[in-house]
């Protein structure tokens, strides 16, 4: 890619110019870059170098080193930032807007934060402890309070004034519209401006139908509405329906990656908040619960088998092709979920219609077991010359791919009934389930059939 | 949700009035619905009641009808249309812009897409062609050729005039700026237009350093480019660069939901254009070669667990803790695994910073064998009460978790080498390397110290 490139050459004038301490080239260097891409020469630069990067152009160009920890989202951001002082920090805060300044400061250490936005002015650190007010994860948390809102008596000459004496306000294409009482009313384009006399008044060509996001509803929902209407924005309203502010497509594409991101990660049982280059012991105490909760399940599992260890004693054999079933019961059993939590994620699957797709997978998992049930029954068969192994093995493939289909659709429906994230915990009961019923299947059909059975091996 | 629930009373209404055959009244309501919703509403009705609200919403309101399965998806919408004549998909076809005609198209089956071509205004099919030869998945495919560029040499006033008079060009932010020979000079954002007085010429007003994107740069890459710099748009060039096409951040969007769909499915082996309702017979043929291709690495694990069947026909207890180490490798691999394959995704692991990677992961895997060999060994050692079994074990895991730490790392990162999508083919490689060294370092060290563990169970 030209972008990794170029961001590989910054990087490495980055190392050399810290490396011989030329402070004023490296300036310049870095308030040549965009914020992205600053944001990811932090993120590439040893632990030393990216402090001293920093530093550097925090003392020089604090609006640009903000914009760049933003960019490298809140707990990168918020860990390098931790490493100043509380009054640097509440300097820092003011250059940027609140919502960004908020998100920051909410991922340093409480006693820091604190003390940051005691040192803010007292306006901003106002704004700033009222997002912080509004639950993680809402509309009020991401949203910018700094909307450019204009009466609906106002003219469109007038709008135009007002817009070209706000040159601040950032990204503006939509003008939101209000009443006396800054209750949205409405919105015109920025476009639509153009295409009127100045004398029209906003309410005229204002349109009244227009899409708003409750301070409280979930940031997921409102990423939805935005990309289902194809906005540009979203204005935020409270509960009585007035402007409070405006949630802009590039936060909410940074929603959309968040959620996706958190979603591979449940699945896998890795923290949300887990980056590639979290410190390893923060990264061990993250995963280590996960592995814990896996390593009980696998002893119940394996007590499963415990039940049958005179089979085995009479027929080692069984221990050979006895994690063939568990196994492919695991597989096709998150691929089941996958498609099903996705589906949740991405709204195609409610209530109404999981009937439907409880008996396609079921479908889907006889199909799988039969096609692969008889496909290990032969080789077993050809490897082991008894054909009743081969019986025994294939069909307890159709059992417990019967078995992973069901559990793949029912088990991250239930526990969303049960308002817990279905990609959090759906993967490790459902491979519980397949271990046990593998086994149990595997094992049991052959202590049914263990006189037809050849002991070999 | 209230639009959820919103849908559902759609949905109720639209099957009812099917169902009575009310056909005024159900058009008028599908004539209120936004497109988004109609393409949600379509997704939940049964087959026949789709096809039949589809009919009634098409004939009356082709562009409508064209929209909603814009939104649907490509793959859901070109099989919604499929089930038209070619003469009406050619009039439909042409209601929406062409990069959303050109995806429907090319969903189509391939006969049937050649005749809706035919029968297409040639102006119109020349320009689906065009966008249908670029390769899937690249800027060129998904652009909008029909992109609003002025020249640098008019003025702010007449740029106005221009664009009073362009209407249909749907969501302009930013006015490209192009010299005589099309080729991209520059970029005026709308509201800078109201801000300069009438006569001022473009090229003294323009941002001349603008981000643009190639005709076959991957959608991947625009969609980070768009993402990280935060536009609304990218304007499209050719090798020569010259204006092509725009692409707008909703279809963004829809690349950024796309890749993380694509992203999670793989992980997990679905194939990624499977949904929630793909036909039962489509989704097994998908699935089937990955739960085949695992079957076999499954039977090379079983193959090591064959070279032991001595070592258990003398401890069949062996086979009850042997799926612990094995599973547990393989739940710890996938955790290192989703971040790294994530990490690769989002850009933030590069050939540079790999190896800090691999240590860190190497010394969460040793962190987390130990911490969890300690607790196996033990439980092993009360349940069975044999000390040496714990050790054992516990070795095992030690072993096995670093397995499967490297591995998690080294496995993406060599397919990413070998241009082949690490999200891909990782999980089955590591599963394999998880269960075959799991199996191997918890047999092979009991075989080792056989003489030295008690024969119970």
């Amino acid at each position: 890619m030209a972008a990794q490139r170029r961001i590989d050459l910054v990087l490495d004038s980055v190392k050399r110019l810290l490396r011989i301490g030329a402070t004023a080239n490296l300036l310049n260097l870095l308030q040549k870059q965009h914020p992205a891409d600053l944001a990811q020469v932090f993120t590439e630069l040893p632990d030393k170098d990216r402090e001293a990067a920093f530093t550097i152009l925090a003392d020089r160009n604090g609006r640009l080193a903000m914009e760049a920890l933003s960019e490298l989202g809140p707990e990168a951001g918020g860990r390098l930032l931790a490493t100043r002082a509380a009054e640097e920090i509440a300097r820092l805060a003011q250059e940027i807007p609140s919502d960004d300044a908020a998100a920051l400061i909410d991922h340093l250490p409480e006693e820091l934060s604190n003390a940051v936005l005691d040192l803010m002015r007292p306006k901003e650190s106002r704004v700033v402890e009222h997002l912080l007010e509004y639950d993680e994860r809402t509309a009020g948390r991401i949203m910018n309070p700094n909307v450019f809102a204009l009466n609906e008596e106002i003219t469109v000459g007038e709008a135009i004034t007002e817009l070209q004496s706000n040159r601040e306000v950032e990204m503006v294409f939509y003008l939101y519209v209000v009443d006396e009482r800054r209750h949205l009313v409405g919105v015109v384009s920025l476009r639509r401006l153009l295409l009127v006399s100045p004398e029209t008044p906003l309410k005229r060509i204002m349109t009244a139908d227009l899409i708003s996001a409750r301070v409280d509803m979930d940031q997921e929902e409102v990423a939805r509405q935005v990309a289902a209407y194809n906005l540009l924005a979203i204005p935020v309203v409270d509960e009585e329906n007035k402007l409070v502010g405006i949630i802009t497509v590039d936060d909410v594409i940074d929603v959309i990656k968040d959620e996706a991101t958190e979603d591979i990660y449940r699945l896998a049982g890795v923290a949300t908040d887990e980056r590639v280059f979290t410190p390893a012991h923060q990264s061990l105490r993250k995963r280590l619960p996960w592995l814990g909760v896996n390593l009980g399940t696998a002893f119940l599992a394996a007590s499963v088998v415990g039940i049958f260890t005179r089979t085995i004693d009479a027929l080692p054999i069984l221990a050979v092709f006895m994690p063939i079933v568990a196994g492919m019961g695991g597989n096709a059993a998150t691929q089941t979920l996958t498609v099903i939590v996705r589906g949740i994620a991405l709204g195609e699957l409610s209530w109404s219609n999981s009937r439907k797709a409880l008996m396609k997978e079921a479908a889907v998992g006889i199909g799988n077991g039969l096609a692969l049930g008889l496909v290990a029954a032969a080789v077993a068969w050809m490897v082991n010359g008894d054909p009743v192994l081969g019986l025994v093995l294939g069909a307890a493939m159709v059992i417990n791919m019967f078995v992973a289909a069901t559990a793949g659709v029912l088990v991250p429906l239930g526990l969303r009934a049960a308002s817990i994230d279905p990609a959090l915990a759906s993967s490790v009961f459902i491979t519980t389930m397949t271990d046990v019923f593998g086994f149990l299947s595997f094992l049991g059909l052959a202590t049914l059939f263990a006189h037809n059975l050849t002991r070999t091996g």
